[in-house]
């Protein structure tokens, strides 16, 4: 059955990248059928709401979703709940993708922007696989109150159900089998009942579905400062929503070039993906044709390996990408002085 | 009147380490009565528990407490309320010491230890202020259950009050002031109630405490990620008790030498302070006379900055730690060869 890659360019650089990402899909996926929807600022522009139902409706029925950027200082003022960056959240809720994977890697010839010296990043793969739907950003009750005697608090519950830890522990037993085969679940089982839970049940669904995978557990604290100190140790690292977010964040920094990054949001099998650049709408260099297309092109790339299962075309965008760096290719965040279709060629040269 | 500072070696190499801080004390502050009492599995050794009521009264008529580290593989099958850190636990609540100091400096002669590229990390000087009583280490309701549909769950609240934000942004804002002036404030503003009422309420206490000093806010995540991008634009971090948990433990690691890091927590004016390395009670090499004894020796030196009013004194041994390292001096974790003792000369000598 023929597949279908639905693109949501959204605002800024997104329509920029998500263009050259088109590019390349059309060349190693040419049989994929290309849609294209609107979300975000776009989306409010025409349509009066960042995401409309029809356009939700449309990525359900899709098999992969490749999004550009949301937001922008034109829709600053608008009500929260009308923001653009209600239609990603809308989305993100609406395909129920419950684990975010973020790749940590390092482009050889990219070394040295790292902040890190060279023979802690030179290597690097991590891949973090963060619980997105669940967990204290989302749990009940949550609010602001003030209590009997007067005073003020703020508060939010920090809560996992046994199902929610299962399906995402099952997506990161699942990469790493494709990978070097080990799992390192992060929790404060020292101090949360929530982490002692998490790391519980994460046990049990090992036991069960781990068949050859190492798992260990690791303390957040720890986590963080192992990530400074000797991140090579890491090949995939699973979290709750909370330690995810920031070491998620702290992972991708240490390659120092976080706009090359790539990251992909998946539900249960079957359902599409949702791919999208680590960085953001970046207004401020929009429409000038410089924006660095390389982390929506590993997006493609995330996308036709997790939702389009075609491993090879995603590994032929990979060493593309790699040699194009190496032949000295660089748009300006990376110090030189392509276009973001220059860029592209280049990559399209290589592929 | 009289000071006085009440040493609690603990156990591993805190007997060691406190030893040399000790011998530093009684020359930097000869004045300053030194008292000793017992804690964590050398407590249990002798009074079956990891803190007496006798040695805790005692830690509250002090004006300062030095504790060396607590815990190890011998009192590993003791029950969790009665293991040595329940000992360090109890001394923390007793106290009521609510403002965690987490500096993370890097000696110049030990700015090659960082995984981080020289420029980014010297002369790197950054103080975390981490709340250490409240929020969702803390917060009621919390457990384990089974919901009536038969689903388990994990859950801790998260939760703040106003007068728990007050009292650490006012430790915050006063230490900023003896500093660059600058408090940079962290929260998750933008997913939680208790970030949003976080921040409020330090945006509040600075209207009215904050003179002279600068506050800003960011995102925890975000945080992360700029600890490791560009950790020198950091003058205060302020933060609650489970982000400046991850992010005190990252900022330590960017030095390299987590090994000689001191920390500091504080209750309210008037109450004596607790203060203790980083490292912990390393069994491995306890008995050896081979310890560090800086990080000993650098929380000797906040005891004498923030509870005995003594910063002469503390600049002196800032100054001499510095210009021994500076010499060369090394421990074996350093590099070198030098016994705790004579680590302790090298040090003295530069007084
Ligand atoms: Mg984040
Ligand atoms: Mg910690």
């Amino acid at each position: 059955m023929k597949q279908t890659l639905l693109l949501l360019p959204g605002d800024g650089i997104g329509p920029e990248v998500t263009a050259a990402a088109q590019r390349i899909c059309q060349l190693v996926a040419p049989d994929v059928a290309i849609e294209e929807d609107l979300v975000g600022g776009a989306s409010i522009d025409k349509h009066g709401v960042p995401l409309t139902g029809a356009a939700l409706d449309r990525a359900k029925s899709v098999d992969a979703i490749l999004l550009g950027a949301v937001g922008g200082p034109k829709w600053a003022d608008v009500a929260r709940d009308k923001r653009p960056e209600a239609g990603l959240l809308g989305l993100r809720k609406g395909l129920d993708v419950f684990a975010n994977l973020r790749p940590a890697y390092c482009f050889g010839a990219l070394v040295d922007a790292s902040s890190l010296k060279r023979d802690r990043v030179e290597g690097l793969d991590i891949m973090i696989v963060r619980e997105l739907t669940s967990g204290v950003y989302f749990g009940e009750p949550r609010g602001i109150e003030t209590d009997a005697n007067g005073v003020r608090r703020g508060f939010d519950m920090s809560v996992y159900t046994a199902p929610e830890v299962e399906r995402v522990t099952r997506v990161a037993l699942e990469i790493a089998r494709g990978r070097a085969g080990r799992v390192c679940s992060v929790d404060k089982a020292n101090v949360m009942e929530s982490g002692q839970f998490w790391r519980q049940e994460v046990t049990t669904v090992h036991k069960t579905h781990g068949g050859g995978v190492e798992l260990s557990h690791m303390l957040a604290d720890a986590c963080a400062m192992e990530l400074v100190r000797a991140p090579k140790q890491f090949d995939v690292i699973l979290a709750d929503n909370l330690f995810g977010d920031l070491l998620s964040d702290a992972a991708a920094m240490l390659t120092g070039s976080i706009g090359m990054l790539p990251s992909a949001s998946l539900g249960t099998e079957g359902t599409p993906g949702l791919f999208e650049p680590v960085h953001g709408s970046a207004p401020d260099i929009a429409g000038q044709g410089i924006a660095n297309p390389c982390a929506a092109i590993l997006s493609l790339e995330m996308a036709l390996r997790w939702s389009l299962a075609r491993p090879d075309s995603a590994d032929r965008i990979m060493a593309a990408v790699g040699r194009a760096l190496e032949a000295g290719a660089r748009t300006r965040d990376l110090g030189g002085d392509l276009s973001t279709t220059a860029m592209t060629d280049a990559i399209i040269d290589c592929l």
